[in-house]
């Protein structure tokens, strides 16, 4: 991609109505814009981290059984009378002209249970394991953390069948595995501490995902023997670490970046979700969820990865993974510029050109900025040693290699 | 994938809630569930055939300089009050807990307008083309049309921003041309006609591109001689063939399945998009927008590919090119299908095998219902003459090929 054709300007000030500080490198560095508290749009640069963020995670959903649906933002009010759950304060309400009353999407079991109905008979469709990336809404009173509490958000919302309770057990093992496998693809693994959560009346824990970083809203209190955490709810029950029973706990702030639950029967009661098992008798179907939400990761990478001048991707979620820059007005430069641009695309990597006519300094804090992993610089100077410049985001240290070399170095 | 596991169960009779032969067949099939009026879930099936026709857009989209973008389905009402079109009978309007109405996105002109002047300068940005593929929300008073007339149904929406009308002229064109492209490799492309439509103050005509289809709510007036059709809204003011004036234009049923728009100034006026030109002087934007959905896409579709038995897929977006079907208990049957089924899956072809334990005659009626392009069988009796049963979906004839043959012949 050409960055003179590309949809995104940088902003040199960072937006007065940034919420914190990944919202606005995201806004500065033109990922994204912000329509309303809450809310916002993805331009192109965004939406190709989002997207590369939502295929690690379908992989992995993918790799365990999961099947992909998609199902709807409007919700007939029934839905979610039938639970009970109508009267949550998050709900958005629409009073439809042509009669029907709905509610938008905060979840999905008011949906996914009454589908399943139609999908599971016998203990022979069981288990079954479905998911989603769509759209949520969520009218919160306050939605000012950038992509970390929205109104409107994108949520992988996976929901599991079983026969029984062990078959649960065994599959919530399974989908804990798999959740680490995407925090530790798309760069959150190190920092990321399975928590215990209060677990309903199904089962004594739920477990949340927590990021540890210095600016998130949670608290979490980290047993550093077993590498897990509790959280704050749990905590003023038990105050031990439920592993090794421990006390020694230290408190970190971070954020929330998926949880995964037993519903047990909760929503199959309501629905009437039940099978016939090996016997012919009626049994009611148990139900696990699991979310991650990419939109929220998408701001929790930028917390984590990020310095004075700007965001440093990750490789494996970078909307780029190649930043060529051309400097100064040269011919020769722009030639070989030109042509190492159309050998890289060739190639099929990822590369976003600086073919602007903008000063070297502007060039290098707009790079900064977006920053793409792996800088290549064609300039005069470079030129004449006959190589080119190549320089990571996340190291200080600019090298000059051959015009071969930058092509096998750049994923 | 394997049938046995396949989140879908096909049904013998028709539900009676089922809008036409689309819907019935798409739902008899397990592709969708009906959530409510004009509200569809997508199962596996069907999501696997939508996102094919996303990519098919994308594609195009991308040829011509798309970029890209998700804009938000909350829309703050004030975008609405700008324009006036707040007062829109398919509007669903939201009175938010938390302070803030919202309207959900039936279109989006009322947000990419305002984005765009984050983006657009001067002449030097332009020109510029953002398209999105995201729900929209119609609060239709009759949905009873399946996929073809929803109350949340997908869109892919393009809008182009020019420096002056001749450029929106000649990129119009080239949308024009895409469009066709895009139809064309659905499968729709025999049957789509450009249509001459009403083109509101800025242009004398629109353009809506209409599949002839006997199911169709709309009626177009076909020129035989130049290939285009006028919409009823025009044939009642001119009664001609806009391109040769001839008067023998042909009544045919049919769907629209895209619309192209000038819309000049209507937008960048009101959401003061400006930009400044080579003299420094202040003009307006010139927009076009031009729309396609890919589920009323999909449902069309069907309306012309099915028969008696069920849906016959276009190659290009079947939900999987080969149905390996296996028959009877025999081991020797079971053992070769397996063989087969994990060499296609090693070949990187989509292929769907129905392992289920289930008569002959189900699985060959599934199968029709299903309309996957290629079916392999594999039968004891064509195992004895060391081959297996190749038949087209689309054809009667079921003719024995090798194992080495039949490999290369599905795709």
């Amino acid at each position: 991609m050409r960055q003179s054709l590309l949809a995104s300007k940088t902003l040199k000030e960072t937006p007065k109505d940034a919420d914190n500080i990944s919202a606005a490198l995201l806004l500065r560095g033109g990922f994204m814009d912000k329509l309303a508290s809450g809310i916002y749009s993805y331009l192109p640069l965004g939406l190709r981290v989002l997207r590369k963020i939502e295929t690690i995670i379908r992989d992995e959903m993918n790799a365990i059984g999961g099947q992909e649906v998609l199902l709807p933002v409007l919700h007939p009010i029934e839905n979610w009378k039938t639970t009970g759950r109508d009267e949550m304060d998050v709900l958005y309400h629409i009073k439809a002209g042509s009669g029907k009353d709905f509610v938008l999407g905060a979840t999905h079991e008011e949906i996914i249970s009454p589908l399943a109905k139609k999908l599971i008979f016998s203990y022979r469709d069981l288990p079954l394991y479905l998911y989603q990336i769509q759209n949520k809404f969520r009218d919160e009173p306050r939605a000012k953390a950038g992509l970390l509490r929205g109104r409107e958000f994108l949520m992988k919302d996976l929901y599991s069948f079983h026969a029984n309770q062990e078959d649960l057990d065994e599959y919530y093992k399974k989908v804990t595995e798999a959740y680490f496998n995407i925090f530790n693809r798309i760069g959150l693994g190190r920092e990321t501490f399975l928590t215990y959560a209060s677990g309903g009346s199904f089962s004594k824990y739920s477990h949340e995902f927590q990021t540890a970083c210095e600016s998130g809203e949670d608290t979490i209190y980290f047993c550093n023997k077993c590498r897990v955490a509790v959280n704050k709810e749990i905590i003023e029950e038990q105050k031990i670490c439920p592993e090794c029973g421990g006390s020694e706990l230290e408190t970190k702030k971070s954020i929330e970046v998926g949880n995964i639950f037993k519903l047990g029967t909760k929503f199959s009661v309501p629905f009437d979700l039940n099978y016939l098992d090996e016997k012919g008798g009626k049994k009611d179907v148990v139900m696990g969820c699991y979310g991650i939400g990419p939109s929220r990761a998408l701001g929790t990478i930028v917390e984590l990865y990020h310095d004075e001048r700007g965001i440093i991707w990750p490789e494996s979620i970078a909307p780029f993974t190649t930043h060529l820059i051309a400097l100064g007005e040269s011919e020769d430069v722009r030639a070989k510029a030109e042509d190492i641009y159309k050998e890289l695309v060739a190639k099929g990597i990822d590369v976003l050109f600086d073919d602007r006519d903008e000063m070297a300094g502007i060039k290098f804090a707009d790079s900064d900025l977006l920053g793409i992993p792996y800088r290549v610089i064609v300039s005069e100077k470079a030129l004449k040693e006959n190589g080119v410049g190549l320089k990571k985001r996340s190291e200080k240290e600019e090298i000059i290699v051959s015009f071969d070399e930058v092509i096998s170095k750049v994923k």
